[in-house]
């Protein structure tokens, strides 16, 4: 008998439930109830699993019940992936049952036709009255990896998804493990949540639940549509006032308004009032798809920026003067370092004391180049001109720095002064590789020179909002 | 004895020599002669090659000579990796010699002080008087791999740079392929070139050398200053109606433009009159260093979109918005398809025939999906309602579909509309490999949905400016 936790909050049942019931189809194919099972099992979910569909027994070792009603336990969570059409059923048995929590994979909804909008007009009500809450339908569900909680219906590809301090949300599946790489990656999540047609649970309630939730640090959204504007104001200024959130929207045209309405079948807004919002309430407004991955991780570090003077380390002076020219867009500067630190920096090689530390030239030159870069770094880094660092690193032709560069980082942990890393070279498994262990040292790395700089003018932002506590 | 041919452009002999000369150390290391004619020796380079280094007798096989005048052959091409002070003399013997064209790898000019600017003075005169052309000093050179002449400094991590239509120039060796990994990638390039300190050939040279060079369908060029503003007018104007011209420039800033001038030793410029001189002239300016690379490759496609009518094939409507919305950042339209086309693809699967070709839905459920792919691809692509396509590739958990898309491009290949692809997927691994082998056919692979679009935008720009040809 599962000893019973209480949930404080409605959407707790979601991400930290004790059962699970899979209701819908379980055969072996690359969508479904069953590929969702074995999903949870890989990723090591510690709760109970209930497959529930008439026409099997077993499966995966699991008995197989007729309907929710025949399970024995108290359920905390359904996962329905049926046809449209058979989810009220369902859902009115879950509410009896006393369930509190249903993702709604199936799609055929609101998104599809009339008969699909009157559907889901009709499991608003039943969750309503049932006390019941609801993410989609039409959805790829969620996850949460600190509990081994990944249900996807979808085949990922690989099993783990790493436990980080960033929580993705959107009205998309393309933020879910069987469309994003997070396999591959150094930095991990909190939390990943598609709201689908966002029937019932939304953009307010996932902040909210994501404002006390200690192991998110940041809060990245994509959303098409806001479901309740005065809300949305409200609660995302006080979340933002304690934790960074990140949106991007799109429908920011008329016309890609007039095609997203049609596509989740929910009305959209005006641009402009949406981006007032944003600005009036501390929201960061995101630019593009691969800003949702990238820059929240900058708000992963320990602290944030003290101000906005920002040092460069780099292999190439161009490289110094495009991060400069970014820099100040988000009104970052970038200063004379201490003369203490410029003599420090000249005894290593003449030159080297510069507002542009270009380590490219000694690198040409000396034999013992990586125990004068180890010293570059920890000198740039604690000057105290500087409050965050663009840090420039190439990776070589044969990867032959890489253990090198990592052990130095390795030392660097703790530092609370933020570093973006830019990592570029001839080779791309290297640089890739080099990013996914530098991040798992908890150091971010981004693709771009211009991504990078900015994550770290974003963080003086918004530490300087925030009022530097 | 070599069968002499005449060079019709001064910078011919740059980029097509038949004898190179590598004047300087000849060490083992990761920087240097020998790098440079290993490389060479390498990437399949069918001239002749003679290290000069008066500690040498031979080398890799190759005779070494004490000095550029004791070598018997003409020499077209010298490339000197020697101390800053021995480069006056050097270039003094190889005019004596009769050499029109060199590349100075060295540094140590006017990048490092005063000293240096008087040598690059020294030089500039030695080349005006000799009848010698200059590429850098503190460069890290140049690349034509249709013949093999990779005379690459640095050691590389590779050996094949592959042959292609865009050429690359830039004031930063960051673009040489010691930096970037031209080996992993699916395309290719015509020409590389680091104009370095810039003492003689510059941008315009290297314009009107390009605008000449049958193998280059695009030109990219990363720029800190302008030598000459008029000329630069006139040249890149003439320039850019034949071929595109896309240049990212740096120093845009006040601090970004004092910091290059330290790091090149040459002057910059009032960035908004050269944002006014690439209007007047059509050249396409560019906003990121990752665009360098990417951009150019939608001008590789056999022809320019015959207008601004944009299709979208995706696997979810939420990156149809998105794509919407940034397509209207260039003018592009998303039109209704035409009704034959919305009848066959909505016979495939209903609700198929929209705006946006949302292939999601039917990949869910039908089981011959590859085979309905083919036939969507070409019922878009061939619409008469669209100009140009933006794809997006899913590669699945494992892989499993790679060979079926690339067996549907290859029977693609020879449609006259610009298709640009975004590769998404839950494996790092699988989605490199495809956009390499998508590439290598023809396709142009973007990274991000934003720079896809921003591609198919600045295409249909620049076919309207040059007036449908």
């Amino acid at each position: 008998m599962v000893n019973r936790k209480l949930y404080e909050n409605s959407l707790d049942p979601f991400f930290d439930p004790q059962t699970i019931a899979v209701i819908g189809s379980l055969k072996e194919k690359l969508f479904g109830g069953y590929v969702a099972i074995r999903s949870l099992i890989k990723a090591g979910f510690k709760g109970e699993i209930y497959p529930v569909n008439p026409s099997y027994r077993e499966i995966n070792g699991l008995k197989v019940y007729p309907s929710i009603k025949d399970v024995p336990q108290k359920i905390d969570l359904v996962l329905i992936i049926t046809g449209a059409r058979s989810v009220p059923g369902i859902l009115r048995e879950c509410v009896e049952k006393g369930v509190r929590a249903a993702i709604v994979v199936s799609d055929g909804f609101a998104e599809r036709d009339d008969e699909g909008r009157k559907l889901q007009e009709e499991i608003i009500a039943i969750a309503k009255q049932g006390n019941l809450r609801i993410i989609g339908p039409n959805t790829a569900g969620i996850a949460n990896p600190s509990k081994g909680l990944i249900p996807n219906p979808y085949e990922m590809g690989y099993e783990k998804v790493k436990e980080g301090a960033i929580a993705i949300c959107a009205q998309t599946g393309m933020v879910n493990p069987q469309a994003f790489p997070y396999g591959d990656l150094g930095y991990g999540v909190s939390k990943i949540c598609d709201f689908g047609n966002k029937c019932d649970v939304d953009e307010c309630d996932m902040m909210e639940y994501l404002e006390e939730d200690p192991s998110t640090k940041a809060i990245t959204l994509y959303l098409e549509n806001i479901k309740d504007g005065k809300r949305f104001l409200k609660v995302s200024k006080r979340v933002a006032s304690r934790k960074p959130v990140l949106i991007l929207k799109s429908g920011r045209t008329e016309q890609g308004a007039h095609v997203s309405t049609s596509h989740t079948g929910s009305l959209a807004q005006d641009d402009r009032i949406f981006d007032a919002a944003c600005k009036q309430s501390g929201v960061i407004r995101l630019d593009t798809f691969r800003e949702l991955f990238e820059l929240p991780k900058i708000f992963t570090h320990s602290s944030l920026p003290k101000g906005n003077r920002l040092g460069i380390i780099t292999f190439t002076g161009g490289v110094g003067v495009l991060a400069i020219d970014e820099g100040a867009k988000y009104g970052l500067t970038v200063p004379l370092l201490s003369s203490k630190t410029r003599k420090r920096l000249d005894a290593i090689f003449p030159g080297l004391g510069n507002r542009i530390v270009d380590i490219g030239p000694p690198m040409a030159v000396v034999n013992n180049y990586m125990s004068f870069y180890s010293e570059i770094l920890k000198i740039v880094t604690t000057d105290p001109n500087i409050d965050s660092v663009f840090n420039v690193i190439w990776t070589g032709p044969s990867g032959e720095f890489m253990e090198s560069y990592l052990k130095i980082y390795r030392g660097l942990q703790g530092n609370q002064k933020p570093i973006a890393s830019w990592i570029y070279g001839p080779r791309l498994d290297y640089t890739y590789e080099m990013a996914r262990q530098l991040e798992e040292l908890g150091f971010p790395v981004f693709s771009d020179i211009e991504m990078a700089i900015k994550a770290l003018g974003l963080a003086s932002q918004y530490a300087k909002a925030k009022g530097g506590d």
